[in-house]
């Protein structure tokens, strides 16, 4: 993790990235290497294009295979036992498990996007735009690859969350909080609205396409 | 840019580019966000693609945030007034206004994509090559996260007018032109051809399928 | 290549990667700029990911054109004269052709993958992801561009016959066999089951999604 204050941040949201990989694996009734991929993917993802853009190489699992690890180990407890407990109480049970790991895989990785990128002396917009990048990147590159539209074109507030969870943390480290507080607020941020979001069915003002539909 | 000579070139890439992406997000009724984040990718997306294969690090908008916020001022007066100028005159015109700016950002950059391969010692060859994926890689990434059959998969003269763009300013360096003539030159090849294209509906002999259809 | 043990097995990975690309682009009765695009992103997409992630810069076809060069005689042969040959014999020939030159570059690839991220000091575990996933990208971006669903969600056994040619590879790397044994060993497990799967339909055990369908 190269000088990242608190690496259970990412190892958290690597593990609950892995898990929505996993999770629509199932969904799409692949075989325990679909799985595998799908896991590792999604969770090594956002991390991976953040490395290549800020210019880390080689890219962080090359250098420390752990995360890979985890995302396999997802992958391979879901396949195994993931077909009974998110679907103990009739349908929708494992969709709405895929939103909320999703939900906190993009807070957590907006945080530790914009933490990297200002670790390598990234000015803060540029900070929040990697770490909302980072954020949605796995799930974008999950969904393309199991051919479902991607959440992030879902009405609801998704990218919004990103954009706010790392401006949270951006914003909180300017205020001169210690860096474990910067990094609670900006996943606390996200991860509250994104969950508001997904509770009560939010969406932000869209676009009103006139009439013509051109 | 980093010695590139023209800044001017990139910058105007990245607001045509940048003005389809809003553009699109226009068409799907995305919100305010979707709007930045359509914008910002198509805007950066080629130039990002260069700079990673380049491997100049960290990529162009990291160092130098600019672009980025060209990206989000063209989303921001898109969504705020984009809905009124470009549909003053029935169906269509919005659609059309994307294929011309879609049509300048291909010019623009299979010409910058060119120039900053031949900075880093790159062959005529792949200069050609970088540039026409520098050209059409933002527009790539707009359909596909849009979900729209990418314009670059079209019937019409497309990639081609990158390829001509790049090889046109490749070919007039060497007939040692200055820099900002083989510049146009260059320009003035890729937009003209993929404007006569639009204009006339002009398209490449193609493939002729065989009867089986296999 | 920088310092590969055999270039050989590159480029053939190249050219038969190639040719998948220019005959999807047959099938799309695309144009000549089209089958070069197609040939080119498909034979050297794989190992421009491997090298991106390894952190070599500027990647391989950049500092040396000849692959890409390859690309694009390859592309060029079968628009000139690819709609005779592999259709002679009715229905589905080139759709076959398609599936067993894609089983060779997954081959080949995962095989060079896996031996250069060793050659740069990659763990085991790491050199078969980035085997796996050089071997895979390629494909994934060809059909992403074509509008094609993926091969690699295939239900027939695709990634497993990549980890199982990359781990040969590495298995074979640590018995101390010789650089090109273990290549060979690679190569020939990973192509021998991809093999019989595409000809005896063999997929591996899936999950069962559960009742609901959630």
């Amino acid at each position: 993790m190269l000088g990242v204050a608190a690496p259970w941040l990412e190892w958290a949201g690597v593990a609950v990235f892995a898990l929505t990989g996993a999770l629509v694996a199932a969904r799409k009734g692949m075989d325990p290497i679909g799985f595998m991929l799908l896991a590792t993917v999604t969770g090594v993802g956002g991390g991976t294009l953040r490395d290549l853009l800020i210019g880390v190489r080689p890219v962080f699992w090359i250098s420390d295979p752990t995360d890979v690890l985890v995302c396999m180990a997802v992958a391979v407890l879901v396949f195994a036992g993931g077909g009974r407990f998110p679907v103990r109480a009739g349908g929708g049970r494992r969709r709405r498990l895929i939103l909320w790991a999703d939900a906190a895989g993009l807070a957590l990785f907006s945080v530790t996007g914009a933490e990297r990128a200002i670790a390598f002396g990234a000015s803060p917009l540029v900070a929040v735009a990697l770490g909302t990048m980072t954020a949605t990147f796995g799930g974008i590159i999950r969904d393309i690859l199991a051919n479902e539209v991607p959440l992030v074109l879902a009405r609801e507030i998704y990218i919004t969350a990103a954009v706010v969870g790392a401006t949270a943390y951006v914003v909180a480290l300017h205020l001169a909080l210690p860096p474990l507080a910067a990094e609670l607020a900006g996943v606390a941020s996200g991860f509250g609205l994104r969950g508001l979001a997904l509770a009560r069915g939010w969406s932000m003002p869209n676009f009103q396409p006139p009439a013509d539909g051109a």
